[in-house]
């Protein structure tokens, strides 16, 4: 794909002209979602050239066996796997017994897409010549809506162009589908009932093992001039039905199919009712009809729009870039729902499994936090609540005891999914991310409730992991942390990685300091956690004396935090000094190499003052900043970002900027080449991150909201609104002045530059 | 299996009764082999209880897809595996239309096997009350003759012992073969033609991929009371053949099967004439017919003994556990072939895949030298020359350049054939295992010429490599080698593992002082390799400054040096300290739980100090032992014959005892559980080595053998031969005396207990 290949326009994404190369990741860049179930952009008609197919219903996944060279103890046994689902958006179209299918026309013109990001739609258009010289135009519309998140619509016209024919639309549902990665070739879906009835088609079919039941449904209707078209023939088989309209349509006429159709699953309705409560999805959206449903669906997305868009004026790639990070974070999760989580990939392909990484704790939550309610949030920290039991049976697993808890690094349901051992056991940090998202959470929110509620149970098992993963090295007198990964996954099995160990010690701090707060302020959660967890004084005694007397690799020379033990014996040869040729490492180099190397996949050491940036003075910050960056490669998407906003913090604008253009178009331009296995959805936060937390400078210092803005010269000015406890702050940059307002009945206090404003509500303040 | 089921026998390893549950552990102990191909103790018979079906032809293999979690670059595409070979020692036994299937017998008694280690045959025998109530008693013998070494031999007797009935005898070939650990289930063997010729049958099979084509052959006959019977019918498919002979049988009378079977490969003849040649070997068969056979078989065992046997007075159990690694060593590898190397589970079953580790190396070839010509050590030493080329590429793939040669972990072939990053890429020791067979092959035998005619060009491969895999640390103004896994594979990545860094200064120093000597004394060769390898005095300097300037990890206070960086920081609890229920701890622990202990799976540094014991004083041994060895579990095979004989040497005959009983018998009773997998090939010449290099004390000092005589207090007495630069000397003692005497012309100079002993020929000296 050509890294022009996306119009630029600010609301929408635009492909022009058909090139059978770009399909695959055109499908990925074109996807639609709404929270609850997602598809890539595959067409509608047939189409036998190259292409990876994928509808994804949320929270319905396959243990996919695990597939290893060797096994350890302690590997889970299964894999969860996003799964391709039974396929409802399908249209056969036949033009005179010949089918229509781009890739065996004699020719393909005015082919466009159209991804409407303000409106929330999808549109594709095109003229095809057919092998039998019939020349069509079509044009379809599709869309995943908010309101009624089961259903999706779609409209499918078609008009001849250059004679009569006799036209035959079939819209099915298809479920006999494959899963690309699937590791043994297995089947994951098993079809019990075919049904149709008058316009409506059902199947109900559950997944192999998980038992996830579905019902895929479809309602079609056609018309042709204005004349309704009735259906000629319903066909089924075993996990497949079609229903065929057929229809004489002259030169110049046009055939328009409406097709709505959907998932409902056992999640959400009894099994029994999953047929009926698709008829009263699709009764529901019958009432509306098609076009009024699109309607609403552009009201649902301007609410979306009206709290998260951020307005970047005078750089239209840039403002098309952040509008297709926020737009896609919005398909993939809405906040509402707290046993769904943010896959890597969203419902825009299989890779990497899972639906949860701790990117959603480092990454997503400030982006939820700022731009939705408070309990979108809350929902996501609600997840790990729920999973506390498997992640104390996870660390079992691994050896741990007494309720010590190991949030996996991979999971859709609680449950590990991982199997490298240098990640699975080793990569333990992601635990810390999950402690240090509930202290975030409530700096930023001022919601204390979940604390008491949920969260200190959360932090006690957190804290038991530390203070059973250390142990005390004699040599050092001190507490060392041995055989980790950090995030900096170029390192394997390191001893004492400064970032791991010093979240270990913030994280047994901050359970005692909320323990005593609950104690305090909380005594019958106090007294009913205390009672769950038997956690007695002694324990907590140990927690502190090995927080107090952790061990952090440091140069005195250089006066810096080591990444681990040992990394001042590498050969600290600067990325900047490394062949071209040599790049991306990870693509380049064998596993050792990289290993033994300096180099640094994604802030790790910085992660730490990042998280913890008010523990350091910015002398620090810089001192760090400059001996680890050089080193950096970012071959994680989650990398830029926080070198971007360390940049802003440091006053260096330039290389802020570039490090902020490195995630914002990372899928639109296609830098890794990788599209087409889908979008990266959670490092899309990160691109939010960099404008309002770097280029914004925002921050909660006590309590209150803080400001720092500046803006890269290519810009002519930007904004964004944040929803600071219940207050709607607008803030708007430009080269010379930041603006801010807010929506609410009382002033507020903010800080900007590091100097008390005061805002009145609804007049805007000039700084 | 009961640890108690193999009977005590000095010469022969004896089972009695028939247990189902211990037919795979047996099938296993009564493998035979004869250096060129070799089987498990599969029945003739059908079996369909639970059994592990196993023939195997030593150097054919099967590149099978790799299977790994996640693709590293650098990965080998393929693992080679051990394949299950068509199978030509099947007979079926059919009394009265049933069949002879020992699962399926009212009653089997009697039921024994022997394997006569002494003369090299199999034998089995047993009475069978058939279903249909006729009871018969079989004995059958088989062997894998050493003088035709693509011949084997069955005799398979029959006895009426209740009624007469009609008795079909149906010896088979059988290409329809699978291997148990495929990765992906593929076949691996294509059949391209079965044939028959009156007694003679024939299947013309090649492995796919790998393209080995071979001729599984038989030839059979059949006589009862003296009366020969001829072939009744002939029956073929698409894989599978078989001769039927048919006869009535009166109760209390015999039929007598006599088979001659095997392979014939294209690795020994054109592949069109493997027919032809199949027909040479069973027309040389039948002309010495099989009694004859038997006893040239018994001979060709006793020469193998006259030179390997090592005799135990006093203690059976000892005695039969030390004839068993003798024999299994000699009927996995004699010596013959430089395209054959020792498998770790020899011709005894599928697991670990490839043929050669670097077990050959450090374990095997004082055994080989010791016992044989030494032109069967130098062949194994010519292997690694052959392999050369693909050791340089091997490094080239991981980015070393310049002729670096990374030897690879498993091989078949000389590519790579493992695929954990932390093995392939890392465990990288291997390498200067090969470097130390040369210069230990040269001690031993004084055959220079191996080095300047092919030695010296692997020594400088091998100099290359460790020249670019360490690097400079300025921080400690040293050179130091970054991510390896030493030979205690219970740590992972690790800095500056001593054993490693050790070897890898002593491989430099090593190759440059034979590049020295070569080009002192043998200028052609030197000319030559120069030519071919354009090493320059330039690199040569490079190679010294870093082995002149190796980081050594060492503690001042204890005065020992660290298995690695950072060793000190673990928590230092000794083995004898941890509860039963944690061992192994390779069982009961995840992987980062072992990586972080201090516990060792094998000699480590002690391997160090083993390889390398003249540098270092018996004081510094002593302190490192014992620091050492109360963290190593021992849990691979490997690892107590190396101990045994450090324990030996320091004066510890207990612990060296206990030592050597942990292996000596490690398949015979099945201590890990495991045998029904195969036997431990590799570790046998260990427990050879523990005797003669432990007990026993030799040693060759500055071109002396050299002896310290010591005796378990278990044993009356023990005796030994080695073949030192074709003198064979032999060794005996008794709890007072150790006595020597040796066979040739001139007087030979040794040193017991380090005093010079004069021998004469054909005197015992007694000292």
């Amino acid at each position: 794909m050509n890294q022009d290949y996306i119009k630029q326009h600010p609301w929408s994404i635009i492909e022009e002209g058909f090139d059978p190369e770009s399909v695959k990741s055109s499908e990925s860049l074109f996807s639609i979602g709404n929270g609850a179930m997602g598809q890539r952009a595959n067409f509608e008609e047939t189409y036998s050239g190259e292409t990876f197919q994928g509808s994804y219903i949320a929270g319905v996944y396959y243990p996919d066996k695990t597939r290893v060279g060797w096994w350890k103890n302690g590997y889970p046994e299964y894999f969860a796997k996003v799964l391709n689902a039974p396929n409802w958006i399908g249209v056969q179209v036949i033009v005179d017994t010949q089918e229509l299918d781009l890739a065996t026309c004699k020719k393909v013109s005015e082919f466009k897409r159209e991804l409407n990001m303000q409106e929330g739609w999808y549109k594709r258009s095109f003229k095809a010549l057919l092998p039998n010289d019939v020349e069509v135009k079509a044009e379809i519309t599709r869309f995943l809506s908010l309101d009624l998140d089961e259903l999706g619509a779609i409209q499918y016209e078609l008009e001849l162009l250059n004679s009569d024919a006799e036209v035959r639309m079939v819209p099915y549902l298809d479920a006999g589908i494959t899963n690309e990665d699937s590791n043994w070739d297995d089947t994951f879906w098993n079809t019990t009932k075919v049904s149709s009835n008058d316009n409506r088609a059902f199947i109900a079919a559950h997944t192999i093992k998980t038992n996830f039941e579905t019902c895929t449904f479809m309602q079609a209707s056609a018309e042709s001039n204005g004349e309704s078209i009735n259906i000629d023939e319903t066909s089924k088989t075993e996990n497949f039905v079609s229903l065929h309209f057929k229809h004489k349509v002259k030169k110049g006429q046009k055939i328009k199919l409406t097709k709505f159709g959907g998932y409902t699953v056992s999640r959400n309705h009894e099994s029994s009712e999953l047929v009926k409560a698709a008829n009263n999805v699709l009764d529901k959206a019958s009432k509306i009809g098609f076009e009024d449903l699109l309607k609403k669906q552009a009201l649902a997305w301007s609410a979306i729009w009206e709290m998260s868009d951020i307005v970047i004026d005078g750089d239209v790639k840039a403002q098309q870039g952040i509008r297709f990070n926020i737009f896609q974070l919005n398909q993939t999760y809405l906040g509402t729902d707290s046993r769904l989580n943010i896959g890597p990939k969203g419902f825009t392909g299989e890779k990497y499994g899972g639906s949860t990484y701790w990117d959603t704790e480092a990454y997503c939550i400030p982006f939820y936090m700022a731009t939705k309610d408070e309990k979108a949030a809350r929902k996501l920290l609600k997840y790990r609540y729920n999973h506390l039991d498997k992640a104390i049976a996870n660390a079992k697993k691994l050896g741990f005891d007494n309720g010590a808890a190991l949030y996996p690094m991979v999971t859709m349901n609680g449950e590990e999914c991982h199997n490298e051992w240098e990640i699975t056991f080793e990569e333990i940090h992601r635990n810390g991310a999950i402690a240090f998202a509930i202290f975030n959470y409530y700096r930023y929110t001022g919601d204390y409730s979940y604390i008491p509620e949920m969260g200190l149970e959360v932090l006690l098992g957190i804290a038991r992991f530390w203070h059973q993963r250390v142990n005390f090295s004699e040599e050092k007198n001190k507490y060392v942390m041995l055989g980790v990964t950090g995030p900096n996954e170029y390192e394997n099995n390191v001893n004492n990685n400064w970032y791991t160990n010093y979240l270990a010690k913030w994280c047994i701090d901050y359970a005692l300091e909320q323990l005593s707060k609950v104690k305090d302020g909380y005594p019958e959660d106090y007294k009913r956690v205390i009672g769950k967890t038997k956690l007695t004084q002694r324990e907590c005694d140990q927690w502190k004396k090995v927080a107090d007397n952790m061990y952090f690799p440091f140069d005195g020379k250089r006066e810096i935090f080591l990444q681990q033990d040992g990394f001042l014996d590498k050969e600290l040869i600067p990325v900047a000094d490394l062949p071209k040729s040599n790049r991306p490492i990870n693509q380049k180099w064998s596993w050792d190499r990289i290993l033994r190397s300096p180099y640094i996949k994604q802030a790790d050491v910085l992660q730490g003052f990042y998280f913890f940036e008010d523990h350091f003075s910015k002398e620090t910050l810089e001192k760090h900043f400059d001996f680890y960056e050089p080193f950096t490669v970012h071959e994680s998407s989650l990398s830029p970002c926080v070198h971007s906003i360390q940049a802003a913090k440091l006053g260096r604008m330039e290389q802020a900027y570039a490090f902020y253009l490195r995630t914002s178009r990372l899928d639109l331009d296609d830098y890794n080449k990788e599209v087409e296995e889908g979008l990266h959805i959670t490092s899309m936060a990160g691109t939010w991150m960099s404008i309002v937390e770097g280029f914004g400078g925002m921050r909660v210092i006590n309590d209150k909201l803080s400001f720092t803005p500046q803006i890269p010269k290519q810009w002519k000015s930007y904004s964004f609104k944040v929803n600071f406890r219940n207050r709607i702050i607008k803030v708007m940059v430009d080269k010379d002045h930041a603006y801010f307002e807010f929506s609410g009945d009382e002033e507020m206090t903010i800080r900007v530059n590091d100097k008390r404003v005061a805002l009145l509500p609804g007049k805007t303040v000039k700084v």
